[in-house]
């Protein structure tokens, strides 16, 4: 038997078709027609429904013969609860066709209503085990353009749903090919109102998407599957997200920053959205792992933090803040199974690193990302969030939980590597 | 009226899924059940009819229980007669499914067959106007899986195509969204049998392309469409197709000679067979300019040149080299548009650019493209195919024809620079 017949060789591309530019949303009326979708659900959230780019949307599905009724009761941050209200509305509607307009939280709440109301079942059927019964979505949804308005999740490439389980105290989600939008349909225009702080929190999640990515563990790592319809939508990093990976890595490092300084520059803005699209079309892909792991914890156990530029003034930890402030922490601890490569993406993010062997790469990545998130206003480390020594330990139990996640990492941690990881992301500088 | 309202901004990325590793024809069984075909064609050339990979594909597809009917009729650079004798093999066959297993010759006659037996109609119908009708395609095809032997033509992503229109003396083809396979099954391991010649024709191709895409008249440069159906499916240049240019650029310019010194190099094959791949995804949307529109017309009139490691011993210019012995002249010619542009292709070359300003773009760029053809064994010019200076004026009328490509130039070239540009051809070093 040779390696080949033991180890994965084998990785597949599936990629949401894209339209990006100025003013796509002008075009979503075409859209949804060549689609033939009649009647439209837009899924929105309150504050954004009273902006200009829900309203040119409006007008040019109007224009295009089609009805369509807005949804905006979407919540940052969704839960179970939001999710069932959400499915309940699109189950009702009699809808052929849905649009998300808004961030991570919006495009993820119309993924799961559009499942909900095209295959009917119990809530907890379709969520990740072991929470839920992680049920295979049993065929194609109604079709779903998905229109970013943060440089952000890369939710509209993804075939993901992210949610808070109250009850649980835990976020999980709902995993499946089918959950993929149709196309995503991007338009960085509608990021030129958005609070700077806004930009940055997204655009850090975006920077940290692309790293995760690029350094998730090999796909060659795995198992060659017994079937290849068992080959996960995760596939770790492969040559394909390895390219869109490094590409949102430049990015980043070269527009986050300037983002920050100036928050007219809307080529910074345009440049952060493309990158945001393209590490989730590689994250997608390839998974995310201990940052992301770490963050739901981080997210979910918060009770102080009150994040600037955000509508609710209750305590809550933007996605993106709460996925940075481990990741640091994290490729300190990951690089040791691939330092070149956390080398590269040190350089990648802009660090000069000319002068550096590849033993350097996790302390040149870590400290490049710091150096990044001090500049643009993230807050230093989870300390800043309000969290102690003594938090750590309920920390760890939240992160631990987050298996799917940790099994994409190069190097898988324990509890006490968690612990350690938790306590070097108390405080950066 | 502001510039955007005039001027395209936005691009559109439908990239055809992809399995990429060794050993991917053994999934084709559970690739064309996942799409519930049950009755294949599968179309291939008489030569590889006889070898491992035919025998594996039909192995996998038997294992799934269903039925294979192979036709393996396809001549290498196919005909008006050729396609028509492939589309009448696919209608009379009741086919579900479709399966090509070969180069661009054999992945485009599978296209061309699908499409007459789904959509019959007049051959002339969807040939590409002036020769054709240029009618669109009513709708979708059969499921078609396209796996490429050749580290080569990256018809595998495209919506293309080609043939030799004999009585015209010119190649043209069929051009629609339509047209693109279901899925690319991409196994390099079919490329380790190959001769070298063709490893390096088909290599020269790619990177060609990859150049090509590289190099496109940006999207930016046409007007925004009257209706976003009217959107051309080769867009131009843009910043998704750019990433996909570079990177095969990148890895052709590292591996391909390489590949040429040891024909055992498994590693530089796999690599090439990945850029192929990749450069099939930038120019498949953003469109190939000079140096194609050229090549038809210096294969389509050649009577002297006779490849080696080719199946016939008749006079014949692959397609790779046909396109290759241009680029030289057309990258001098188009560097005036975007020298950085062309400096940096040059370094992706691996050209070192270290002491050039952009100026030296043009130069650098012809210079390491005509090494890397020289070490890989590459005819010099398109006098080492037999033209000469007389032969010119009808080469110029043939490339003349190729409007639909030269309007992808970042600078349209008249009769009178097409003249330069093969006069320039002539040779190289």
């Amino acid at each position: 038997m040779t390696p080949d017949a033991v180890r994965e060789h084998i990785f597949t591309v599936d990629t949401v078709p894209l339209k990006y530019g100025h003013g796509a949303l002008r075009e979503l009326g075409h859209d949804l027609k060549a689609l033939n979708a009649r009647r439209i659900a837009l899924f929105t959230d309150r504050h954004l429904a009273a902006l200009e780019h829900v309203a040119i949307a409006r007008e040019a599905i109007a224009r295009a013969g089609l009805d369509v009724v807005v949804y905006d009761a979407v919540t940052v941050e969704p839960t179970d609860a939001s999710f069932r209200d959400a499915a309940a509305f699109a189950a009702d509607g009699a809808f052929d066709g849905f649009i998300s307009i808004g961030g991570g939280s919006v495009m993820d709440t119309c993924k799961a209503a559009n499942l909900y109301a095209t295959h009917p079942d119990d809530f907890l059927a379709y969520v990740n085990a072991p929470m839920g019964q992680g049920k295979p979505v049993p065929g194609p949804l109604k079709p779903h353009l998905a229109c970013p308005t943060t440089c952000g999740t890369g939710s509209e490439m993804t075939a993901t749903a992210i949610f808070d389980f109250v009850s649980e105290t835990v976020k999980t989600g709902i995993a499946h090919r089918f959950l993929k939008p149709t196309r995503a349909v991007v338009d960085p225009t509608t990021t030129y109102t958005l609070p700077v702080g806004v930009v940055c929190s997204t655009g850090l999640d975006v920077l940290t998407h692309a790293i995760e990515s690029w350094t998730a563990r090999d796909f060659r790592s795995r198992d060659y599957p017994t079937d290849p319809s068992l080959r996960p939508p995760y596939q770790g990093s492969n040559p394909w997200s390895d390219i869109g990976s490094m590409r949102a890595i430049e990015l980043g490092g070269r527009y986050l920053e300037r983002a920050y300084a100036d928050p007219a520059d809307h080529e910074a803005r345009d440049a952060l959205m493309f990158a945001s699209t393209l590490a989730g079309m590689a994250f997608g892909n390839a998974g995310v792992h201990i940052p992301h792991a770490m963050s739901y914890a981080v997210a979910g156990q918060n009770h102080r933090y009150v994040a600037a530029g955000y509508e609710d003034d209750k305590p809550m930890v933007p996605h993106g803040i709460s996925v940075v402030v481990n990741a640091p922490a994290a490729f300190r601890f990951t690089a040791s199974t691939s330092p070149e490569r956390h080398l590269e993406a040190a350089r990648g993010l802009g660090a000069d690193t000319r002068n550096m062997t590849p033993e350097h790469g996790g302390a040149a990545l870590a400290d490049r990302l710091a150096e990044i998130m001090r500049n643009t206003g993230c807050p230093n480390g989870i300390g800043a969030l309000g969290y102690t020594e003594s938090d750590i330990p309920a920390l760890v139990q939240g992160a631990a939980q987050q298996q799917r996640l940790l099994v994409q990492a190069p190097r898988a941690p324990s509890e006490a590597d968690l612990a350690g990881l938790f306590r070097d992301a108390l405080r950066y500088w």
